[in-house]
């Protein structure tokens, strides 16, 4: 497997509404996406995009929110209230290679393929077997085009 | 302020030889720069690339590993011993301007502005201003060129 973009990393907040305000009074970033539920997945999603060079698209923030108590990141939430880093999200050519080449592997997969917040197939790898980072293996979008909303 | 690129993601590991085998034989990642000691911050640093758009250089992995028990991250690797996400480091243009910006806005910033490990002026702000994140700003080298090593 060859490693890919940086698509993004995964950011958890108490709030989108604040974390947008903080990503844009105080860090200056000036391009948001529409925040939607994710509801598959227990999540509020609001992505944030950062500069590449030379003008291409570079690693976007995903910020995720939680949509109720039993979302899978309140926890997380409960150990870092203010929020914090939560994942890292690697594009791949083919998710299926991908997958059986980290089965191959013994790296624990969490759950099924699924469609993710681009409308690409991802999944999830566990922390501990990926160095202590929560690790999206994400398929690079075929048109080549950056996700929009 | 206008937000930058993430120039890199920092990732503590309790070996950066473990971490270049994974990231090399896990994640495929093909182009590592030359371990260094950065002393004055008590650790050991190795640069990840990671490809961007376009054949563009993509954000980076910042591998820090301590250099003794007393490294500012000997911490973070108690509670977190496998290693993970220790810090985010975004651009700006200069960071005399950016830290005013900051300090304007009451965010504590940790230290001097120093040179970092891309040879620029560097500072970090402290994660509890900064909605969870341990935050690296970091001036742009004037060259426009990636850092090599």
């Amino acid at each position: 497997m060859k490693l890919g973009r940086l698509n993004h990393i995964g950011v958890a907040t108490p709030s989108i509404e604040e974390s947008i305000r903080y990503y844009r009074d105080v860090m200056g970033a000036t391009s948001f996406h529409k925040p939607f539920d994710l509801e598959a997945q227990g999540v509020k999603v609001c992505f944030v995009d950062t500069p590449g060079e030379n003008g291409t698209n570079g690693t976007q923030i995903e910020l995720i929110e939680p949509l109720g108590p039993d979302s899978p990141i309140a926890k997380f939430l409960e150990k870092n209230p203010a929020g914090g880093q939560h994942h890292v999200c690697y594009e791949v050519e083919d998710t299926e290679d991908a997958r059986k080449w980290f089965e191959d592997m013994g790296k624990r997969i969490l759950g099924p393929t699924r469609i993710g917040a681009h409308g690409t197939p991802i999944f999830f790898l566990h922390p501990k077997d990926m160095m202590g980072q929560l690790t999206e293996i994400m398929e690079t979008p075929k048109s080549g085009a950056h996700w929009s909303n």
